[in-house]
């Protein structure tokens, strides 16, 4: 294990560096924090389908448990039971379209992760750096459990269990636990924890902060580790991965439709149901529930004892117990929709569960079709202070406060905007598939794969490390 | 699979060029072989270890089910099912003597297979072609099922199933069905099915001949597809696979001691033993038998309902069956001991069962120890014709025929080479070891293994063949 050592130590002393302002130090967290043996324990594996481009090299890097897709290098980096999914990255000839500038990719983009320690991460989507078009580059970066690292290039940063960076550039921020951000170029902050943050330019700022107390028994740092219920949901269900993660090709555990995908490295438990167009990422776990047509469980979803209606999306680390979703319902990274048997939840058509929402059910809740929701919810009541009607939102210009949410800008420019990226959600998934090559999307383009399974040295000063291994597409030949 | 049909007509056309002198078209035996889709089922494994050289480069290559060790690289090739084990080739700065010669490998030797099409063919050893010292060279080669290559570079070689070439090199040659060839230099050559041909030059020459009929029972090419008793004994048992290559990582299935090593990628079924410093390779079968300490059952072996006693080595391919082997005895290649419950065969302590030796009990037949077996044997009696003292045969000079058997040249050079070369087989397995570095071997050094497992494109064009894909060591840095 000497080398893997030297390794987590050269990454905390680059960290450090980069948040020398704000300051902090990344090594408590990240040092004794997994068991040594845990890094030559899990494999990694690399997805091989037949439309997504191919390239993933990595050296002097451990990357156990950690699933990739599409164009990856990694150097010097710990990955650890990470997703990184690059199939929705820019192709070569693409046009990005910035302030009046069109550029057109050189290449296909790369996901780029170097000096890094990613712990039960998801990176996912393509960067939206318009600085650097082909490379989403996450560098001299620690994050922990659970965090998303979203459309965003991240660099000298540390994100905190649950922490979302979304659609941003970050440079040399501390992210706290369980916050959002959403809210272009950032550089040298702190974001304290539980704080939901989205912004755009010159159109709106929204932001909520959780109550600390609240928090603090959803997530918190103790000894710098995490604790709280959020910990303890995912502790509870770990071992249902167990047998899936030790068969080579796992089978199906269940009826999948045309169009239709079921990673099976998904969780599939008691009587499930799955309509066409629907899809189930690796990492995630259904239960005793229904997804109808067009719905989708991203990596790190529990829908539990609930029903989809369909063209609900539950975005990446989304939870939902006891739950129904009317149709074309949102529900945002990291949410946690806790119903109980005796207090479900009842989504109306249309609704956004803004991203890191927690509905703590205690009674019955129902929100009404259309609706905004966000923030710490536990009785119907709650609803008055942290949601609103999509349409009444919609009308915002100006200032607004309602409980411990603020708003400044038009309102219309906010709603608009999550209802195009919703819309984009779901027909990169392929939600509208109707046979056609148009329509398809990840539900139809990730049925036919293959995985590469990845294994670290198993002894002696290289342990836990991998060796150094590249993968390129077959050049069809004439032969 | 357009890419991988195309490969196909690619490596028979190469094949066929090298074979226009004997005229042979291996198109027949090569096309139409698999169902197509077999291509594109199985994985392959390339194996990590502390103690072997790593490199691991192929590109155009379909390698479903093969398992590699060592340093190999791969072009152009169809590998199916094969075992590539380079866990003897010869080291950087290793010196090779020849004729007088003394020369230092300048770099470490490589397997490096191209143009190929390997059909459940073993490759090991390192390769004695003392002109290419740093390459075991396969080549415009198709070898079919449950062929052997072993030390021996092949270019533009035909060998048909359960063919055996050991420590030579052959050039434009086609080796017939469950023949054994040892002979040193071998150009544009046929060889007879069931010819067992041992050849130093300058020392002796050993031959034996199946008769036809006998030979045909047990592997004939029949539509250009192999059948017989041997095919059928591996079609029956092949199922119990199954389990082990749907697994990451195959659970141990019997105790371990200290020093020996149980491929996981090996059967065992029924109450099975394994004593100190013995070595169980990937694809070997145990059933219901006990391995004394330092034994061995290599690749391809099935060894049921028997009893070894200790220092036992039975080579790639060896089938023992109702069999109890004293100390010190040596099963050759592809040698088929098939006892029966009422019919069980004994054989004698420090005994050789010559390479492709065919013993079918159809009453008990007790080997004498230190003897010399080959041929075809059914009864006691057939030991008069096809056995003979080793110290006898040591005694030989000159002609000598024994049934279908001659030998010509110093019986001596033919038994101390024998002898000397089951001392290095059991000292490279480990068998002696007693705790120390310098008596450490392959039972020793195989017990920290992991495997990378591979997987071809699923769908499309280049269904069934695998991206291109290297794997390099790590170097350690100075962080």
């Amino acid at each position: 294990m000497k080398q893997l050592n030297k390794l987590i130590d050269h990454i905390v002393h680059r960290v450090n560096i980069n948040l020398r302002e704000p300051l902090v130090d990344v090594g408590p967290y990240v040092k004794g924090l997994l068991p040594k043996d845990s890094f030559a324990i899990y494999y990694a594996f690399y997805s091989l389908t037949s439309t997504h481009p191919l390239k993933f090299h990595f050296r002097h890097s451990s990357i156990g448990g950690t699933y990739f897709l599409g164009k990856c290098v990694v150097d010097h980096s710990i990955l650890y039971k990470s997703d990184i999914r690059g199939d929705e990255l820019k192709r070569k000839g693409h046009v990005v379209e910035c302030n009046g500038h069109s550029i057109r990719l050189r290449d296909d983009e790369v996901i780029y992760i170097r000096d890094s320690f990613l712990l039960k991460t998801l990176v996912h989507n393509n960067s939206h750096d318009p600085e650097n078009l082909e490379v989403f580059k996450i560098s001299n970066t620690v994050s922990l459990h659970y965090a998303n690292i979203h459309g965003t290039s991240v660099e000298g940063c540390f994100l905190e269990p649950f922490a979302t960076v979304d659609l941003s550039i970050c440079h040399d921020c501390a992210i706290g636990a369980y916050s959002y951000v959403q809210a272009g170029e950032l550089s040298h902050k702190r974001i304290l924890p539980g704080r939901i943050w989205v912004k755009a330019s010159g159109a709106f700022e929204f932001n909520y902060q959780y109550p600390k107390e609240v928090l603090e028994q959803y997530i918190r740092m103790e000894d710098n580790k995490p604790v709280g219920i959020l910990m303890d949901f995912f502790d509870e269900r770990k071992e249902d991965f167990i047998p899936i993660y030790s068969a080579v090709n796992p089978d199906a555990m269940i009826d999948v439709p045309e169009g239709a995908s079921v990673s099976p490295y998904a969780v599939i438990k008691g009587d499930c149901k799955v309509d066409k167009n629907v899809i189930v990422a690796q990492r995630a776990y259904l239960e005793n529930s229904t997804l109808g047509p067009g719905s989708n469980a991203q990596e790190n979803c529990y829908i539990i004892n609930s029903t989809y209606d369909g063209y609900d999306v539950t975005a990446h680390g989304g939870k939902v117990i006891y739950s129904h979703l009317h149709k074309n319902c949102f529900v945002g990274f990291n949410s946690f929709l806790n119903g109980k048997k005796e207090s479900q939840i009842e989504v109306g058509a249309g609704s956004i569960i803004m991203p890191h929402t927690i509905i703590d059910a205690a009674e019955p809740i129902t929100i009404p079709e259309n609706s905004l929701v966000w923030g710490f919810l536990s009785k119907q009541k709650d609803l008055e202070l942290q949601s609103i009607p999509l349409a009444d939102f919609a009308a915002l210009k100006g200032q607004f406060r309602l409980g411990d949410m603020t708003f400044e800008g038009i309102g219309s420019k906010f709603v608009d905007g999550f209802a195009h990226r919703i819309e984009h959600i779901l027909e990169c998934n392929g939600a509208f598939w109707d046979g056609s090559e148009e329509t398809a999307g990840h539900a139809q383009q990730t049925q036919d794969i293959s995985f590469n399974i990845l294994q670290p040295y198993p002894e002696g000063d290289l342990k836990g490390l991998y060796p150094e291994l590249s993968i390129d597409p077959l050049e069809p030949s004439e032969l």
